[in-house]
């Protein structure tokens, strides 16, 4: 009998292409799906909640998948860790309802941008924090951020190669907020497009150093110009932080 | 004319065989007095706090370090952290008066081992965290962490090298708290002994697994045994966090 199972990992996507399968190098589905076929003696397919991209982490990626065998879920999960590489892991198994699907039942995403805003470096962090020595003022970056809330045509956020298609998504929450040395971008939505979260923090460090106004985020939202946006920060400051499949939170009005 | 600098560190211990300079391999301070030959042109000497052990990490390492030539702190910082390798940093230098040895002047350190108190392994903290799955008893090994505090010799937590020498040392504090998924065991005292932290924190896992009763530690202490105390924890749970030089807390009575 056919069940459907919803896993969580942690990963450190430092050493991969990201989540999906490339050509280039390896993917963080690949070695689950590996993993499944060493211990479950199982061909399956991982379907994970989106993509995570090429060097970016997940503290709490969702994905789903369907086994044939008869499985102990515990078992599954010790057996899975066992083989799979140091920077990934299973932290969670649990059987989900027919039909789950981790990428089409979410509700939502939180991601988080992790800036060291700090003059000096902190080597604990070097992986997982973007190293920005200069002073920002997080209040205004959080008065900015909260522009992007609601429902919007994301296009100044989005690259060269998706501009031809939609750019609208759902923004339920935009946050930034201080945690010394670090400065966290904090966005929860119903979909993102590729590159948005790094774009978008790119655009809110020119806001903390006073060269944008806060309400310069509506403005580029309304003018739909990536040419007026911010850098796009490096991958390694990303963390995919929780999906959440029951009840987001309630959508700014 | 000659100055006393105070250095605070960062560093990921991961690859160094530990403060002090060995025949095995590298060490910080050497990294630290080859920095100070290529950004300030003086052969120095860079004093710290203590050893940290092959492994250990650092978030507040002090060092202390006499400079010759007249030099510009912030400059100082900024070249040192632009040629040192990305696992170490320099977080601060201060002048200091005349006399300051980090080492000499502490009045204590405190250490941090964070255990990973999970089924799963988390990625992002494998360098960082040891990973122990059976669940422990966290209020347990605090109230058995409180017998450590006060002056007693420890013996019972020396490795065999250290036990001719006079192994007394003063706990200012104790401490094992949860932030679940991990435990933080926390140690402040004037002195440690080479694993002391280490070999403390095995034996508390015993406490926490229910294996020793938390009074097992007073009598432990008592019988000044290595061979009736606990296991030795790797290395990289372990972290200096800082050192103190003006008004340490209280010590317990």
């Amino acid at each position: 009998v056919a069940r459907t199972l919803k896993l969580v990992l942690e990963y450190d996507g430092t050493a991969y292409v990201g989540w999906e399968r490339q050509k280039n190098g390896l993917a963080i589905q690949e070695v689950l799906e590996e993993a499944f076929w060493t211990i479950a003696g199982e061909r399956v397919v991982v379907e994970g909640s989106g993509r995570t991209d090429a060097g970016v982490h997940a503290l709490g990626q969702a994905a789903s998948v369907v086994v044939e065998r008869p499985l102990d879920l515990r078992k599954l999960r010790l057996g899975l860790n066992a083989v799979l590489p140091p920077d990934v892991s299973v932290i969670s198994i649990d059987e989900a309802e027919a039909g789950f699907h981790a990428r089409k039942s979410a509700k939502s995403k939180l991601y988080r941008y992790t800036i060291l805003n700090d003059p000096a470096r902190r080597p604990l962090w070097r992986h997982r924090a973007y190293h920005f020595p200069q002073p920002l003022d997080v209040s205004a970056m959080d008065e900015a951020a909260r522009a992007l809330e609601g429902t919007h045509d994301f296009t100044a956020f989005a690259r060269e190669a998706d501009r031809k298609k939609s750019c609208v998504r759902t923004i339920l929450s935009a946050k930034v907020r201080a945690e010394p040395p670090f400065v966290h971008v904090e966005l929860e939505g119903t979909g993102f497009l590729y590159n948005m979260v790094r774009i978008v923090t790119g655009t809110l460090i020119d806001v903390g150093l006073g060269k944008r106004a806060p309400a310069d985020l509506a403005r580029l939202i309304a003018q739909r110009s990536r040419a007026e946006s911010g850098f796009t920060v490096p991958a390694h400051g990303l963390a995919l932080v929780v999906v959440r499949y029951e009840s987001a939170p309630a959508a700014p009005i």
